[in-house]
């Protein structure tokens, strides 16, 4: 029924997203009550060649908690420096017996044409900007526990949409969902031919909030600005950065979330966090989107390896 | 009954501190022959902003051995770069789903805080020059395993007490117990202000070492010399380490300890560690210590996670 | 009966070696069939102080898969910086609970002396230009699942045979099995007084090429080159890299090694990689090494571990 790989959300149809959150869902509730075997006796590549926390403790915790075993592979700290080739290394990695791969690049466009070349399941955990498909998928779920309503939901996503893998995945499924997705960027990290037809596209912030049921903050890579790609931090700051003024114009129900890690003071003041934990925590769902990563990534990997 | 956090060990009082101990010998009787499933189906964050070899290693197997899962978290291979603030870092790997953290950094005084903004069990593994309690846990259970009593035991600390974590442990719980510590330690390494009110304080370490039954050596930290806070180490080694002409002047029953890493050369010169681990090696309690700590780490894991 | 080490493969007799081959054959069976509990309880050192990813992942996924722990050490993120020895620290790891130590170093000759010091079987994963013991035996097992019987098998070693542990190990053991080797070779990588009494030694790859039953090709060290000691390497890939023109002279059945990784374009030319994948696939055993690691990993510390 699933295609072999999770690389692009646009290869699996509705029905198969919502089997997914619908595993997570019991992942949520049964995890820490029972012991899952589902990868009993598989041994799971991590491989990361791009520095990340949050993505690759999940997705080992996910691994364990389904009774797998964990082959991690980290290349700063490996044998690339040998002149391996990436494919070479991959190709190892699964000869040593490993039921799929989760695999991290900053490199856009490697994933398909490296999952052909094997036969397990090849899981992307964020392939440069073009997909962070399990990201969307957390997202997603995170929604509706929030009571949220996908028909008709309206997503404002916000800051660097050009290098984000994040949006392109929310942009591919989001909508499948009923969500209303709308934008708000500088125009350089908002180049006219992204933007999807019949979406709006905000050049303020301001303006956009009152629209939003969920402001979807976006990391602004700070790596970027010195590409000079970014506007400077604090002018970013000051025109897309969520402050006091900003919280007073949303929805009273509107809730608040970020892929992390944040950057304090950048894509949302420090005034506005504060405000924002004491007055309202419910409508922060950063770290439940933590949380629920890890239910998500169960999902796709009892769906994808575990039955295979 | 415990304190939530082990950070301070003037938080705990005799009675817990043996509750400890006594949990420790439990684990050193029966670690080998059954399995314990104590942490089972918990997840511990291990995070170490700060090199470590021996401390990281034991905990994370006193975890492993109480059938708890090890999340391992190294900054200096991940998003610390990506200017993640510390304590978002720490709720990020909580939200994952720990059960407690343990944690290292070299800055001290920063550990209180961030316990009090976590719910669950906050761990030092050793927090800069401020404490290092299961250190200080290990050695008492070790000087009590090479038959000494603690009641009017005397402890000679030797070396850099200023910038010692273990020495702050040590006279935060010794003086519980009954032990009477006593210091030898140039001056500039142990300033007036330091010295426990009744403590006895050589500036030199032969006229100490006949008053003690144990002759603790505290590590130089090399990286301290550049700040030129140590004398140079060959002048230390002259007047601070032990030495052969110095192991004459002990007692006969004295034993030695250290937390290691060694400095050879330094803190003992080869000669004297050469003699005695041939003549006496039974008073050497380095690797009893290092053994030790896995079990005096098991006990805490337990009593602080296990049954909570 | 066993060697307490593994180290210097010249310590076992043909039916100790024979033995291992023969649990190695179980495990192959057997591994992915069936949960083993060899290892269970058991904490094994994995401490590698040189580069290397798919020799410290088949050791470590060995261990799991016996049922045993990994106590990971790599001293490039560790406290080798504090100026620790090597002795010392080796120790320090046994003393934390180790049943055993796999060990990987750059430096020849430290191997037997630190195994001196430690009363637990101490397994060399490659110990510099010496040898390199486990990889001797899995190609010795994939020769023979390749279909070849060892009596009288010619296997020409092809390269960098001076700087190489692999070379060293096969010279070893491959004549107790009745192998007979050869080698092609520069001169300055192949030096008179290293070839084995009665041993051809070519300095032509394709004069060498049509005796051989298995070609094995040694990895080029890029390293060595930036030292002198290896000519440049379009030179070297002219005159002992594999090319089409080579495999044109070779016999039907002749097969293809390598311990991996490959330098493409340099020990054999994409055309000649691409030539064999395609048509012979059969005969290109590189995976097959890869995957059969993991087998006699796990015989050998099945043999010296589990059973001590």
């Amino acid at each position: 029924m699933f295609a072999k790989d999770l690389i692009d959300l646009s290869s699996f149809s509705l029905g198969e997203l919502e089997s997914i959150l619908e595993r997570a869902a019991f992942y949520r509730e049964e995890t820490g009550r029972r012991t899952f075997r589902v990868l009993e006796g598989h041994n799971i590549t991590v491989s990361f060649w791009e520095h990340s926390t949050r993505t690759r403790l999940s997705f080992e915790l996910a691994i364990k908690e389904l009774g797998g075993r964990v082959v991690g592979y980290y290349p700063e700290t490996a044998s690339e420096q040998k002149g391996e080739t990436m494919e070479d290394t991959v190709k190892t990695l699964i000869s040593l017996g490993s039921s799929a791969v989760v695999f991290r690049h900053s490199l856009p466009g490697l994933f398909h044409r490296l999952a052909q070349k094997v036969e397990v399941p090849f899981i992307s955990a964020g392939e440069g900007c073009y997909q962070h498909p399990t990201q969307t998928l957390l997202d997603i779920f995170t929604m509706r526990q929030a009571g949220f309503d996908l028909q008709g939901l309206k997503v404002l996503m916000v800051g660097d949409i050009l290098h984000s893998r994040v949006a392109r995945s929310h942009m591919c499924a989001l909508p499948l969902f009923g969500v209303e997705v709308a934008f708000a960027a500088p125009p350089p990290l908002l180049p006219d031919g992204m933007v999807p037809p019949g979406a709006t596209c905000y050049r303020n912030l301001e303006e956009a909030l009152p629209w939003a049921d969920v402001v979807y903050l976006l990391r602004v890579q700070k790596e970027r600005q010195e590409q000079g790609l970014v506007p400077s931090l604090g002018e970013y700051a000051a025109l897309f950065g969520l402050n006091l003024a900003g919280l007073s114009r949303v929805k009273s129900g509107t809730c608040f979330m970020h892929p992390g890690p944040i950057n304090p003071g950048v894509e949302i003041s420090h005034e506005a966090l504060r405000a924002l934990e004491n007055v309202a925590p419910e409508r922060v769902l950063f770290r439940k989107q933590v949380k629920n990563g890890l239910y998500v990534r169960m999902a796709v990997l009892d769906l994808l390896v575990g039955s295979g």
